[in-house]
């Protein structure tokens, strides 16, 4: 199949042309002033479906924004990949951090880059690798080598929590029906270390608020006599970790699962210098459960960490006030089997038991989502580690990621498929910073590989 | 000494009047906005000192506000009494809560105070107080009823730390020589339950920082395998107390008094109602070291306290980011013989000694001040409680007060001399807060009670 790499080779200018093109509408979903220019760049997502084959492509209207669906039904009888990506993006602050405008999408260098990269906000996450796809289909059906049927589900409120995907699928069950679930909205290890996320964490974010006295005190007058509530919250939460870094909360491991030996194995087998991680991040050493690799503790363990805490004075200076109240943001990032409902519950029964005396706790469920992990033997992720070998010289190696994506739990538990996460990101792209960008090379690989995992998709499905 | 009931009789209305023209001024010594009104002010305080038959009235310069300076010698061979009082005031913010202009004194009768009060800023604090002595002066010298030699030292800084005093007072020994050194700056319990404050604790007060990563991070790709700067310090700050509630650091309670049982007695005869206590501030219960009533956990015991932390997203809604920083100013009350700088010294030993490996923690301390106590068994004393005797018909309560007063430490260190903290207001006069006021029944009481110091003073220094 040297045709799709002869394909590329070709039309590789317009390639880039056309991404570039969609990168340049700032389809901002957090923002409604770019109300515009989202439904714009859905309306483009649309005629570049149709351009690359697809029948039946419409704008489907949500409570929010659209959903842009298209398929191509070539036989009943074939498999169904259902594509998913994202057209809408982060928004660009703090947008003085920016070398070049988010919006004004330009090719450079980078180390990691040597053959380019595209600068601009949604250049990795996701235009680009969403448009892999439209141009993997593109070379697919104007080649007549599409081996079996493709529908593609492109939303725009990806980054604002996919708040009406859930509703549309629920609604579609038969329009979505597929047989594999395909998503580049990930990334990998190195471009010559490819990997494939087999497992993403789930998370319950809450907010907690502790109440003292009704009023702010005077230090002096009460200090040492009544609950301190930013005293009383830091004991709560330095309570919530024993010294092995467990999380103390009963149950929580409940569900937990044990990663087999290989799997484990599997994992190590990706290089990781721990010197360079610590280098990276200037610390003078790596923190956290008791038994785990760091890549273990980021990835197949659940964690509690506080994202945010405020209470009493924080202006310039000193001021000698007791609070009334304190407060603090916390998230638990969870693994499969662990349901964010059940733990959310378990943790605000648990917060609110080890209040002391003198206070008053309230716990606010914020959100969450569910953990998912692909097994490693399945047709799908079989198919896709073919495909790597072809393309990459080498198989992909099977990672967890420590990241969330709840819609990957919805659609298994409402479509009944596996997603294979063929992400050909690099962490250092910088998604959702400053500098986004995405790798020519990297555009140009994935659009190479995908087909590749359609044809052995096909074949192991006979 | 009736007579000086008579003379209150007869200038009442005068001195109300003479104290609301003061406080029309708005000598808020924070707002350089107000310079004119402070200096205003002090000359106020010139011409009302000279009219009180202060002799060598002066008006001082120092580097910030200056302070008002007179003494009436009548004999060499008779005590002499530093009257200590400030003339500046709080910023009268939030003004909105003020009920009426705060520096339009009206007065209004109010449950505590049935003869009326003086609702103004600074109305107690501390003009009010200040100017009692005036009047009582005034008294005592058109009624040739002077018993000793009196000296006013009357600062404009005190609201914003009486930087310039220390200076002035290492500087003018000989001028301020005295036996006693007399101030109502304090309260004292309720108008039936006239108390003095016999302690006040020291201050340090320091600022924390602790540092994780360079730069924030996304929750789900690092946490659990980092340390969270958030985590740690509340970690950290839960660990300077023990279940008891004693303080952990090392040697922080080596220099703590142990009260007697005699004057714990004393302190116990306070009236006081836990409940009530409760009540006023919404909490089902007190909190504090094990072993200690509340009075004495708030007086006689020293304490740490956050008064403020912050860190990570504070904002709306949900971050998952695992912050690079994490804050807290943290302050302790001392008791009379610690060292503030040494506590100051310990503590910053002992927190940077506890952090874990994978953060670095940084102690600003902010400032500090010395406790404070004057024995009850002290000339200045008995003097002050047979004052309230005749006055009050009862002997007065000596009570720890939780709050400082650094230029209390000063005066013994440099003038070698004892303060006795004469103080009428009650703890509900709102000073620092909208809506301060002072009982006219407390202002009138008070100038009747300061010349019967003087007597006695007098009389048992003999």
């Amino acid at each position: 199949m040297n045709s799709i790499q002869n394909y590329i080779l070709e039309h590789k200018n317009r390639f880039l042309d056309e991404l570039i093109e969609l990168l340049k509408i700032p389809s901002i979903s957090a923002d409604s002033a770019y109300k515009t220019d989202v439904l714009k760049t859905a309306d483009a997502v649309k005629l570049r479906l149709e351009q690359a084959g697809c029948d039946n492509v419409e704008i489907c209207e949500t409570d929010g924004y659209p959903i842009v669906y298209g398929q191509k039904i070539i036989d009943k009888n074939l498999p169904t990949v259902l594509v998913y990506g994202h057209y809408d993006v982060q928004p660009p602050d703090p947008i003085n951090l920016w070398d070049s405008p988010p919006f004004e999408p330009v090719i450079k260098k980078t180390e990691k880059h040597p053959d380019g990269a595209i600068f601009a906000r949604g250049a990795c996450d996701d235009k680009g690798q969403m448009y892999m796809h439209v141009k993997a289909m593109e070379f697919m059906t104007s080649t007549n080598q599409l081996p079996c049927n493709v529908k593609f589900m492109i939303e725009g409120e990806e980054e604002v929590g996919s708040a009406n995907l859930a509703t549309f699928v629920k609604n579609n069950h038969n329009k979505l029906k597929n047989d594999v679930i395909l998503i580049s909205d990930t990334g990998m290890i190195a471009n010559d270390v490819p990997s494939i996320t087999t497992g993403l964490r789930g998370l319950s974010y809450v907010e907690v608020e502790v109440t003292g006295p009704n009023r702010d005190l005077h230090s002096g007058l009460y200090g040492g006599a009544v609950a301190n509530p930013i005293n009383i919250l830091t004991k709560m939460i330095a309570s919530l970790h024993d010294e092995d870094n467990h999380i103390t909360i009963p149950g929580f491991y409940d569900n937990v699962e044990d990663l087999s030996t290989e799997e484990r194995a599997q994992m190590a087998k990706a290089p990781f210098s721990l010197e360079n991680y610590k280098k990276a991040l200037d610390i003078n050493a790596v923190y956290g459960e008791t038994g785990y690799t760091t890549n273990e503790r980021n990835a197949i363990r659940p964690t509690l960490d506080v994202n945010g805490i405020w209470g009493g004075y924080t202006g310039e200076g000193a001021k000698t006030v007791i609070a009334s109240k304190a407060y603090a943001k916390i998230s638990m990032r969870l693994v499969p089997n662990q349901d964010w409902e059940n733990i959310t519950q378990l943790f605000k029964t648990h917060f609110e038991s080890i209040a002391p005396q003198g206070v008053t706790v309230k716990v606010t469920p914020h959100h969450g989502g569910q953990g998912y992990v692909t097994p490693i033997d399945s047709i799908g992720y079989k198919a896709a580690s073919h495909a790597y070998q072809d393309t990459f010289g080498k198989a992909p190696i099977p990672q967890r990621s420590g990241g969330s994506i709840p819609i990957v739990a919805l659609f298994e538990q409402e479509l009944k498929s596996k997603t294979i996460l063929m992400g050909f990101g690099l962490d250092s792209d910088a998604i959702h910073s400053p500098n986004e960008h995405f790798g020519v090379w990297n555009y140009l690989k994935g659009i190479e590989t995908i087909p590749l995992f359609y044809k052995y998709f096909t074949e192991f499905s006979k």
